[in-house]
């Protein structure tokens, strides 16, 4: 057994570090025991938009914090009341933190469990809720591990298909959840606001699904060229024309069906503007783009943001065009996945060859733990790629 | 026949007139055949909290609109193409205008008719939405009636039971959806913001439905009165004392599983704050006091409001704590209540008198067509009554 | 701590014994730790309907096997991974046993938990379905505590109303569940076949949730009487008219919205033909009541009978009237149901006073552990009683 | 304008005649005026699975009835009451006739549609459920044509596609509803049973909307090869190996999520039992086959058959394996597809080219209307083609 475990830590904004720190304990954060938990050895683990949000200082953590919370790993040590998983088996980690045992967990809603984060109902590793440490190192403990870990069925196939099954853990059921909560089905028309890697997962979930006319729109010009090649329409932000025009010339109508934001309140302004912050800009956008009856799902992250300008919108308060869509009977709905919800699903469909096009949408680009630190500084600058840290050299090139 | 109409009109804000008008036509409000509609001889016409809105001049109309879009009452004249009516029958006419051929009513969505209104895909009678004449009137021309309108299976017992039959129209079924949009169902606690007719009768469905601790706030004390006397909790908002409080005191956790806002963007503060305007108070506050998971439903009219006083208000962008409420996962619907959606299975309620406290609730008082302008200013001022027009005088006593 | 555990046991059909057995161990049927369990001091614990199946011998159980799966208790002993449980809380049972853990558990269909029964997944206290002893006795281990009890929030408020939350252990979420999967809501029309005690709680759960007319059918007089004093139709079934003529004779119209078999396959005809057992009556009788576009729930159970007059039964091979429905879009639901899916909302509306009714309507009655077997033979017979057994004699009068 | 009508009628059983009929009227069966209808003149229509039921004689129908019920055509003539339509639109035939005006209607169920078909609650084109005449024709009356056909937003590109397109009228949106029925979503694993038209759509749509492992079972080794080129597993039922041992060598268990009989009474059995009918085989295999919580759709038909040899099957009665499936908590829905619930996200599904893999799949056939009696003997032999009969010559080549 290892004796130490180099991780990811956050030491300040923009600078991001590897240390050594000690092999995890069966334990919790408040130092319990945890005969439900379970050590793991990390194959693969990758970096996050929303670990961004750590990155600049926009949310804030402890210093010393091991980053990451999409974590993919091999059981090497269980508790005493883990039953129905053995030395080996490797997992998928769903981000969320959940005890399977609260009233939310037993409703499915396991991205807002009432125990595992003691400030507000929602815990995740590697992000100061409910100090759960993350996971972008070479090993992790995870709690309420029969609940909570998806197990992949044969092992070897896995390993093939790694660079799919990495996903799992958040960004694609993530983004699987805008859709669905937007209302997307087979013949949906459907707008991705934003072609990150949660953005393009939601373009691939969305052909997975059966949508019609998917529309993606970005600033970054390789990153709407991923979705072009990959069965996508696609809408320039920085062209100086309203986005319900821009969907027009597309679909023949200025509106589609569900719109997701995979963007957030780090958004920008579109066309002139769109060198200027504008943290509503993404939400009200996603409302407009949606027709009379349909649904909006907002998975970019809101909240108090104490690097914005206003105070209003440092305590949360944003100017939603609510008014103006009222009239079209919106239905809007924000907040984390609740990835257990999707996970099992979403696996079958990459183990069945559904999904091929993922990869490809996604980029995905295996890096070493030593390189993580500038990886989030190139993520940062808007890059196609998406990362995922091989902190024992496991995946197969 | 009868070959005039008398009919209450919008003459100015604060300023409703009885005029003599011309009997209507089968004709659709830009003058071409309707084949499809019917006319009513009206029964029982309510005023509704949204005809309040007219009346104080924030929801302009045209001079001489004949106002009312809560009907009930009798076919006495069809169109050719009218084949599962007959003359005789005592209906209830759903407040949204609906074709029943386009897409969003071919999917239930009658509240989002694609073709009643060339302007936005939203109609109602008496409100500017498509030309369509309103109902607090002697008589009224309804299209497309085979589709719209909902039949009493038995005239003599619908006129005993006309007071509540005639909620049918809107309020009931508006109330109702709401609260499914929230979510509710047997066991839930809900909190209704707003005990005006529309807020009444969603504790009154909340009851139906069987919640089980159903809060409702509001300013004025009989109104509060009506819902103590009827199984229901009460916040009183002029004391100074957050609502989450308030509802931690009467429930033993500072909130709800779903809550509805029936009040709008006509809304005031709390407390201290109860006398002041703010148009985003109590969308914010029915967010604040939902619980993680829990969804919410916003039945109050929100809209572009040429009298609100910021620039952003009158083009219908409000500051809502949406990054507060992000992290509990909220759900958020607004927009008008697609009335057939509803209206069969609650008169099959009132019907068999699974709602005996509805009168009770609501408070219902029969007045005659000339007395409908007083009873506009009366109702503006806060009255506990819910006013139901006879303009035959056919009501029973 | 007791060093013994008195307990009512299946010696031989017909024949049920109270002896006296070992306190129970933290430890699973195959003899495994279970940390995760607790022991608990019975305080009610009901006779079920299904009780009477293997009292029969219909369902067969190994003789010594403890009777009972309605129970409720407290918590007197914790495993080491008990974390949200304490000494003393009184709790309600779940009859399904529930890892929480399993695909079907994460899905909340925890009726078929793939890991507590090894043959099928399917597993029950007291019923030979995975060896769990029942609870007809002093004292009961339950695995899996933190995931499957629920906890009442105020102990003395629950002693108050015992006789009402007992039934939250099966019958009520059962009954509620085959209303849920025959689509009931406010304002259906709703036919419940036989009025045992489930068919009893069908009636109120139908009343909870604002079902419109509630019809219900059945042989024995005074059990139709509590329905018809609690507002219900009643059919009885000794009556030599279809079904669908009586329902037409009520309702105006022969069939219903939803219809519910709380009866299973011990069914008799109908009329001449009520004294014949004919297994697949109860069924074809709920098909043939449920109007087009209507769902059917079959809470009453069916399966391989070994006390079957024909092979085809013994086997669970039933001769359905699928052809004639199926020009209805019949949908059909069987099996026992998820308990924990409705088992907290249904105590939330019997501590808000919800359901006044439901005592009178289940005509509860509190007996001593030693009266059990006399209750058996009572209640087989068709009693209109409910009898819920008081171990310790803790049960107010 | 044409002044006769070539058709395809029902001379007797295994014997369809081309006759020359009276161009249609704007009437009803009855002869009642029918403003609301249209005449189209036909660009395709299908012979369906089901219309070889009347072919056989198993399904009986009136000498001369003019057969078809999948049709694509032209608007030629338009009653009074039609706005939203106009000459020369190109529109698809929901196989179900529809009022768009009545309880079931309302609600979207126009499978059951209560006015057009005065006997059962169920009307088609060609079917004798209602007296309307069917549509392999040149031209066919359409009742309520404004509410039931779904017009092609660009004539042009709909005739490039037509041959997909023409699949909208019934089995493309029957097979979706099974899967539907069935539960089926993203990641599903999923059985068809029988690879004729209907269930090779099944294939297709499950293809569609995400299914991971798709199984289709059938005796014919064409059908299954088209299935096998197109991303599906396939199981030979001529094979004497139980079904749930073929599945669980595909898929590592022996059940799937979700299961749907594209099949009906005219079944068979397997392996050495391949060649003698057997009603409920089919829906007992499906109902096998799916995993406890999963669903299962009934799409085959059921009903009385008057071919059948025992008197119960005649009556409409199957001795199905409903008690061996009640502990896996089994939903069962059956009856026809209510076209319009799906046909235009399927047909944007199609515009957007997300089932290239469909006239591949489905193996078309374009044929004249004077080849219509033969390629129905040809299609009664288990034919791998599905005949598009193209009365005027249009379909391009």
């Amino acid at each position: 057994m290892a004796d130490g475990n180099r991780a990811v830590v956050f030491a300040n904004p923009q600078d991001m570090q590897v240390e050594n720190l000690d092999f995890p304990k069966l334990e919790m954060p408040d130092g319990a025991k945890a005969p439900h938990g379970v050590i793991l050895k990390i194959v693969a683990t990758n970096i996050c938009g929303s670990d961004l949000h750590i990155y600049r200082g926009s949310f804030p953590v402890p210093q010393g914090m091991v980053m990451g919370h999409e974590m993919t790993g091999q059981v090497v040590e269980l508790g005493s009341d883990v039953t129905f998983l053995k030395e080996g088996d490797l997992v998928s980690v769903p981000f969320n933190v959940a005890c399977g045992r609260c009233r939310n967990c037993r409703a499915r809603r396991t991205e807002i469990c009432e125990t595992t984060n003691p400030d507000v109902a929602c815990a995740a590793y590697g992000f100061n809720l409910g100090n759960w440490q993350g996971g972008q190192a070479e090993y992790l403990f995870v709690p309420y591990a029969d609940f909570q870990l998806l197990r992949f069925p044969d092992k070897d196939q896995a390993m093939e298909k790694i660079r799919d099954l990495a996903l799992l853990s958040d960004i694609l059921p993530t983004a699987f959840h805008g859709l669905m909560e937007a209302g997307a089905k087979p013949g949906s028309t459907v707008y991705i606001a934003g072609a990150g890697p949660v953005g393009r997962c939601g373009a691939a979930a969305a052909r997975l699904l059966g949508a019609s006319c998917i529309i993606v729109g970005d600033y970054h010009k390789d990153r709407l060229d991923l979705m072009k090649q990959n069965g996508c329409e696609t809408i320039d932000l920085n062209e100086d024309v309203p986005l319900t025009d821009q969907i027009e010339a597309i679909l023949g109508e200025p509106m589609v069906d569900c719109a997701v934001d995979y963007v957030g309140s780090e958004a920008h302004g579109i066309g002139r503007e769109a060198g200027d912050m504008d943290p509503a800009h993404a939400i009200n956008q996603v409302m407009d783009a949606t027709r009379p009856g349909g649904a909006t799902g907002i998975i970019g992250v809101y909240g108090p943001d104490p690097l914005a300008e206003s105070k209003a919108e440092q305590e949360g308060t944003f100017p939603l065009d609510f008014g103006k869509a009222w009239i079209k009977s919106p239905r809007i709905s924000g907040g984390q996945a609740p990835i257990m919800h999707y996970n099992r699903e979403l696996m079958m469909a990459i183990l069945w060859d559904r999904m091929p096009y993922l990869s490809d949408m996604l980029n995905t680009k295996i890096i070493s733990l030593d390189d993580a630190p500038d990886a989030y500084a190139t993520f940062d600058k808007g890059a196609s790629d998406k990362f995922i840290i091989d902190p024992h050299g496991l995946i197969p090139a």
